[in-house]
């Protein structure tokens, strides 16, 4: 077994850095970490060096003995790296915020994993993932790939239908989850097992077991009486209709109040938008505050503020996959994978969110019982939507894009989606080449 | 076999009637009419007595012996009938028109078959005829139920789980575009196979066979060229995006434009509505010139401008079906009937509308190709929300009355829907006893 | 629309063919025939000299106009052809005779389409249909292969995957069943609708509707009575077990008496094989009293001997189904066709024996009920012992056809099947090109 | 967390009883059992002496104070129990000869779990299995009934159709597979994760994980080398051919040489039966040989002679399991449990034998990636056995029995199984009270 690992994180100028070197250290006694390569682009670069600063205080202030290196260039990164984490924006904040305007501008829900949004940054991040995943193949073809690039769903599904690399998908809103599944049970996160399942931001937790009892009929009803603590601080906490939750059997994730709530979404965001901005644009201010504070020769720790952001928890996630993979230590962790069977009713090739057993050979999921019917009818269009849409980030097939968007419910049609996708296309052609044929 | 045959007609007083009766005299050597009962309630009482006095003339101008009976009393009319036409509006005219602009006031199209105005149609429609149908139960068990009442698919679902009776649900859709589709070939109508497959108001044409070949691409080009001779007059008739026509590899009917053309739809509805009014608002002022027509003794035969009616050639679709059954004619209609796996991956007894070979045992469903998924997504989608509705307005369960709501694409979801939900069952409380229980 | 017929026929030299002419003259007045071209091969030399002979006596009586060619050489004989009729026997009637015969020797039910048998035949079969389909491919592309070489299911299977050409398989099991309804109904064929469903020797039939009403309890009343007319003259006519059949809702054709009733086909099979012989040996001494029949000069019509042939109605359902393509006739027959969702639970491209509408574009199959879960296993398995039979016989792999073998509830496993298959491959090798390789 | 466990177990008076005796006192600091409560009926009520003698011995030598009953009344042993352990066998081993004998005489396969001798066995053992779930619904609602009474994947369905009781079904087979799997990679059981599916005796090995690598390939070639440490005792050990193991891409267990080899296991069978007895006739005599050793009174530890008996390491799983659901340990063991999507193509309510992560709520099986479709036939045929097997068994509808027999492929279909069936069913009478009304 080997006890030096090498450590590649891809788009390491971000903000959310420092919690997944914290991570890493908070695990030195199971991950032996030797070399930690911090990789971004030309665009990046001051921010990535603020950032191995940082780390290098990190790991000095924990009396560590671990390479740090900047590069912009990912070849020597990946050669040989037992763990890549990939967490890059593709377009940046500002490709993001681009999204959210056009979106609104005509009449939809700005995001960057839902609706138009989602397509848009899954054009844009798709090819440069495959990118990423050719060079593995060839300098790392053992290496894991931990994905936390979002849409993380899609990408996984890119990766997993077009390449050959070991790839996990990830995500913080279910570890979200279980943590305030676990405050409201008044016990510790691994004494319960929360099941999962469904897509990327568009899970259900199917069942909540506790002490030899399935819990999750207690856990709804704290839930409408006021303590959703299940919920990311990114998404507004409107309350679920009681009828609503008291009835389904299962805990919808917060970001399906995009899909069960999305006249109350659409009217908050207008006024976000004419207020304090997107929140992409929220973000960007706080990325800014936030690189002001890791710049401060004295800071050799996470910074309180962090967690603030949104992502929370999404680099704690990575380190114990890390970590589980790495001891077989076959601990449930909520995981983007293959489907193969675990959802009833979807293609066994495409990729689920699913509460999987981690082991040395990556995740085993759980069997997933049947959901209701009009459930499964909703996830199963939103997984045609998805794979349409990784096919056509692909190809640069603009019916196929259509058709994907057609079929998402927090998409408008008509002639306003040909006017949307046509000024996306056109706003964003320097990150998708694939549909440059298009514009004239 | 029988020479002498009773017909029941349930919601008589509609302005449609006298095309029916035009279809009956039409093929008066097929069907040996003896008795024709219209029924009607209160409500239409005066209107019901005007088509009876037309129906009269019509009838003596072909020289005809047949029994025309008036009732507001529907068990005489079903005893022993042979086949029942059922075509009644419930909450007449006034109550679609409350359904558009309630749909409208939140933001929703407003159709009487489509979104919140389909389900409010529903939830008033099935009550009565389940009804109707206990009652043919007892008197006239052998007879066979044509509904054309909307909204059909629905209705007939309704029948199909919860009754015995023998029946086929009806539209003109398929009926208009087989009459284009001739007329694009060249050919008469028996001569070109059709063959249609979905759900009511939610088909697609899979295939047009003429001449040993499939016309379909060809058909394409000509509605793309302009010539969209598919489209009933009631349909906004937008041109559909060439890329999604071309590469779909089926033609969807006219309301599809509902689903693929959604904002287009609102847009001109919005206009509509401030203008010459809603669909039912005109249908309701053309109705009273109609009536007027009616009333000429003089008149004795179908007058022309009740074509201009958005419901062409559903009365002759009931009468070729009629005599189909009769006489085992074996020709291939489009119908609403059990789906039984002839649309792979819905429930075997949901209702679905495909082409059919109508024999004296009823309709032979035509195997249907696989969908492409992606439309089968949304048809299963849409079959979902029509069986919820069905159970909805059976039971007055408003859990699964907002279940339903939630899956279709064209209603807005989240606070907006309680509140439209909240309107439409109050206003409709005297055709709605099944929801009473809800409002204080 | 041609009014000049070209039609070839390959195995012209069968015994069955004078069927096949006097069906085509019987259609006179249907069939424009101009060309009938009788393709056969060395080894058949002086057996279609014969029936050209016959055959010729047989227009002229009729006072027709028809150019009769023989041929060794498909090749003309295809060139422009509008159908092409295939009825030959790879291996000829010794071929049958020693599937039957290695097949019993191994403790197995030697039949040649059923079981290792039908293994042998469509192992020797379906190389040379490739071949025929290739040169149709090349000389008419246009033209309908009317398949009647068994195993008809397979070998309509191998055309449907494996080539591009239009061919409907056909076999006279279904139309002795329809055949034995209508004398049980006293009524004419036409009159009733039997819908058949399975494969090729493996259908059960699921309705019988007459003047309204479904009469399958009643048909199933009569033959527990006594009165089976529903099969074949070549099929041991055991009685039923009464309370299968009752029980069952739909009536198994008579070739399913070697699944349910093995051991009893079995133990008959073994006493006629050390009697007057297995099947092929009674058919071969039947084929040389027809063919001294048939050489007599004054013999000008089918003679009445051919009808204890098994064969019986084989030719006059490809009659009738020529008729029916070349005059769009929409009659309703049992043909061998792509599932493509007919059958639900069996993949799309496979070949299914289905009751479907004839149409000028072919059949267009009547959507079948769903099966019980048990019939619907049985199917299943089958299918898939068809399935992997096809592409074992299209690229000799030894494994696969294992894999199908062990499949079929007639054959047995083990060391012992190992050796069957090895003395078939090698007792036929000059039929099994394909699995030449296999044997040192 | 209870402190003090109470253990009843049925049909105590087995052979089997010491090994489960010994597994329990193994896992002493696991497992604080309090009470062992031994149930047996009238006619064994010698043998379960002798057992409770052993184990108070075995008891003793451990130290230990656990409180040893013997019963022939289920009830105060059933009465809060914990952990019911059902080792029952109806109708003793002469039913279980008698099934072996009947089958050879109509020449079929005679074993205990498969064929009609597993019919027989689950006739005779549901009615009771239902009796006891009765019991416990009221006198011990929240214990776990872990069964390992053959056969013991219908006895499971059984239980999870008809009753509310927590069970799990065990069974020999994967424990011993797992060994063998983990003696060929020279490693600890627990460092190898080799998932099971399919049903009870009709599983095979999926993949075999070690070290972060499918060791699949590797195993089978050990197999093919002659190394097959897979095998239970009492299987006899035919090489599989070695083109099927290759190709297959898993591992059958070697029950499936019933299937795959049947020929071979009916002649040793033969030759078995003719020379030292059947196996339930040589279990018969081990079993005396056993009893001898156990009366006496020096004897106070498992006897080595155990080890010979088939049922090998059937009790330690099972107080492995109990170890496992009591400490939530999340191991992943193989049980029979509730279908529910894990076996794509099953129904949801059937039972899967399926390898599972146990839980303080029970197991949580594994997602089981699709079968290949010729794999899966055998399966679905098998669990419609099963299932209406399950049915008979409940109801003592004949021709349920009978449809289920004909699918099972190593049964013989026709008259020879009516003369069968009729044989047992009156050979058994006095198990099989619902058969009872059959035999005038």
């Amino acid at each position: 077994m080997k006890d030096y690992l090498k450590i590649a994180v891809i788009g390491a100028g971000s903000s959310y850095t420092p919690e997944l070197i914290e991570g890493l250290l908070k695990r030195k006694h199971e991950l032996p970490i030797g070399e930690l390569w911090l990789v971004d682009i030309e665009e990046g670069k001051e921010k990535v060096e603020i950032i191995a600063g940082l780390t290098r205080r990190m790991i000095a202030r924990e009396g560590l003995d671990i390479k740090v290196e900047v590069t912009l260039d990912r070849k020597p990164a990946l050669k040989d790296a037992d763990f890549v984490c990939s967490q890059f924006r593709a377009g940046c904040l500002e490709g993001r915020i681009r999204d959210e305007r056009i979106s609104l501008k005509y009449g939809m829900i700005g995001q960057e994993t839902n609706g138009l949004g989602g397509f848009a940054n899954a054009c844009r991040t798709i090819p440069i993932t495959l990118e990423i995943c050719r060079e593995m193949e060839e300098l790392c073809p053992e290496a894991w790939l931990l994905n936390f690039t979002n849409p993380s769903g899609m990408v996984t599904e890119a990766i997993l239908r077009h390449t050959k690399v070991k790839a996990v998908g990830l995500c913080n809103v279910p570890v979200i989850m279980q943590k305030g599944v676990a405050k409201l049970l008044d016990t510790e996160e691994q004494d319960v097992i929360m099941q999962v399942a469904g897509l990327n931001h568009f899970i259900w937790a199917r069942q909540i077991l506790h002490e030899g009892q399935d819990k999750l009929k207690h856990i709804v009803s704290e839930i409408l009486s006021g303590k959703d603590y299940l919920v990311p601080k990114n998404i507004p906490p409107f309350a679920w209709p009681s009828d609503l939750l008291e009835n389904m059997g299962m805990i919808p994730c917060a970001y399906l109040r995009y899909y069960y709530m999305s006249e109350d979404i659409m009217k908050q965001e207008l006024e976000e938008a004419d207020g304090e901005g997107t929140r992409g644009e929220v973000v960007k201010a706080m990325e800014k505050r936030l690189f002001d504070i890791y710049k401060n020769p004295e800071q050799n720790e996470k910074p309180r503020e962090l967690e603030k952001r949104g992502g929370q928890y999404y680099s704690e996630a990575a380190c114990e996959l890390m970590s589980s993979i790495y001891n077989d230590k076959r601990t449930i962790m909520h995981v983007n994978t293959r489907n193969n069977g675990a959802i009833a009713g979807l293609p066994d090739d495409c990729a689920v969110e699913v509460s999987s057993v981690i082991t040395k050979s990556g995740p085993l999921p759980l069997n997933v019982a049947p959901f209701p019917n009009d459930t499964l009818c909703l996830i199963q269009l939103m997984k045609e939507f998805e794979s349409l849409t990784v096919e056509a980030a692909v190809t640069g097939n603009l019916n196929m894009a259509k058709r994907a968007l057609i079929l998402n419910p927090i998409v408008n049609t008509g002639s306003i989606l040909d006017q949307a996708l046509e000024e996306t296309v056109r706003e964003n052609l320097d990150y998708m080449p694939q549909f440059r044929h298009l514009i004239k």
